[in-house]
């Protein structure tokens, strides 16, 4: 007998099924090999004179403090800006702490926010953590987390200095952040 | 000539068979779009005294040590409550350190593990990485990642001072955790 | 009237295609129960002496410092072997801080970097951070991500001190590292 064609829209799976059951798996599919985001930045960093945003603490005793020098902290607050020219938009600060991390002098440990307060991200941070390899052009450090807009923020920064002014310590720093999308 | 019945069960998807496999999809499209478990516990915090868990260990040279003196690092060993009563069942400590991270006296740097000892989590830890904004009423920072119960976490937390007193400059303060759910 | 024979393969989903279907699926299915991946190293840490790897930085005014004085900060530039034994190949420093981070002397706060130097890894870091359980056989740590190879990595380390020479502070430190296949 002849099979019932109206009984078949419930018993088989036609063509068009097949494209909108795999049009509906396709997000997860793209899930799987996300694109990155990117968001270039630069930091205003001053480490001489009164003005200073970045600082030793402290050091080994009896050894002079400076990054190349094991052992010495340092408390950073540099300016983020839109651009690399430094009265351009102040979009948030790199506050943290930088460690000189090798006997050798070349690694500076790294644990700080990029908390930004402009209108698109205010209040909301990218927490990195890393070790800058001082003497190379670009450095890159880890992404491990974020808060506010970036909430489970994961990526990487590479950090290129794009000025350096050896008279008064002054170096603008570009800051590119490569961001994979939420999981959310 | 008919189709076969007795062929048709290998050669076509009947829709309970397709039902099947968006049943065995669902718990991929459910992990795209995972649910937040929240976790809220309590740090004891006393600022001064011989019984202090939050000390001032440096800061810059010539500075004064405090919460608003850039440069200004922390030790920090906080008990962690159950409740906001001090003497509810200890899960934990926070421990690690805290770095006076604004120029302009604002913002704290924060580097710690919430290290559990209850029965239900002893041995595991979250790892917060952050920026304390002081002076606002919640504070939010990144669970960066954990360990034992906790690995592979990812999340943030929320930093609410529920109780002060000035005199002795003790805190308690909500810590709410949100956590996605693992990976795994 | 009987169905058109061939008109069913554009219209049916045969057990063929449903196999061919699930087949697609099967990376996204595994993507949501990875296997780690086992990364075996060995940290040389020498803790005294002027070619020591771990030195104490600073500490609470007034105290002794060491590893069980609550606020000793240490920096640490280890290297890394690819066996216990401390002339086999060096792949690479573990460079960082270490704060003792409890009162009762128990738990020391790890941020540290495994800045790799090998063929394999070179320029590559997996990022630490954690709360060391100092007087327990196996510590653990979190893996926060990474930077190069590592990029997004997510995972946790076992340390484990494999041996140790009282007289010259000299310890050879297992460091069993497990980390979730990248997301990408």
């Amino acid at each position: 007998m002849a099979l019932n064609p109206f009984s078949r829209p419930t018993k088989l799976m036609s063509f068009s099924s097949i494209l909108l059951l795999l049009a509906m798996l396709m997000p997860l599919a793209k899930a799987q090999s996300p694109r990155e985001t990117t968001i270039v930045l630069y930091l205003q960093d001053l480490a001489s004179g009164p003005d200073a945003t970045v600082v030793p603490i402290t050091g080994i005793q009896g050894k002079p403090q400076s990054f190349t020098s094991f052992g010495t902290i340092f408390a950073v607050d540099d300016i983020i800006t839109e651009t690399p020219d430094k009265v351009s938009a102040q979009i948030g600060r790199a506050q943290g702490i930088l460690v000189a991390s090798s006997l050798s002098g070349s690694n500076v440990h790294v644990s700080m926010s990029l908390a930004f307060t402009s209108v698109e991200y205010n209040g909301s941070s990218l927490e990195i953590q890393g070790i800058s390899r001082q003497f190379e052009r670009y450095k890159e450090v880890s992404v491990v987390s974020g808060t506010g807009s970036f909430r489970y923020a994961r990526g990487y920064a590479t950090l290129e200095t794009v000025f350096y002014d050896n008279k008064t310590s002054y170096s603008i720093i570009r800051c590119t952040v490569r961001l994979l999308p939420n999981s959310q």
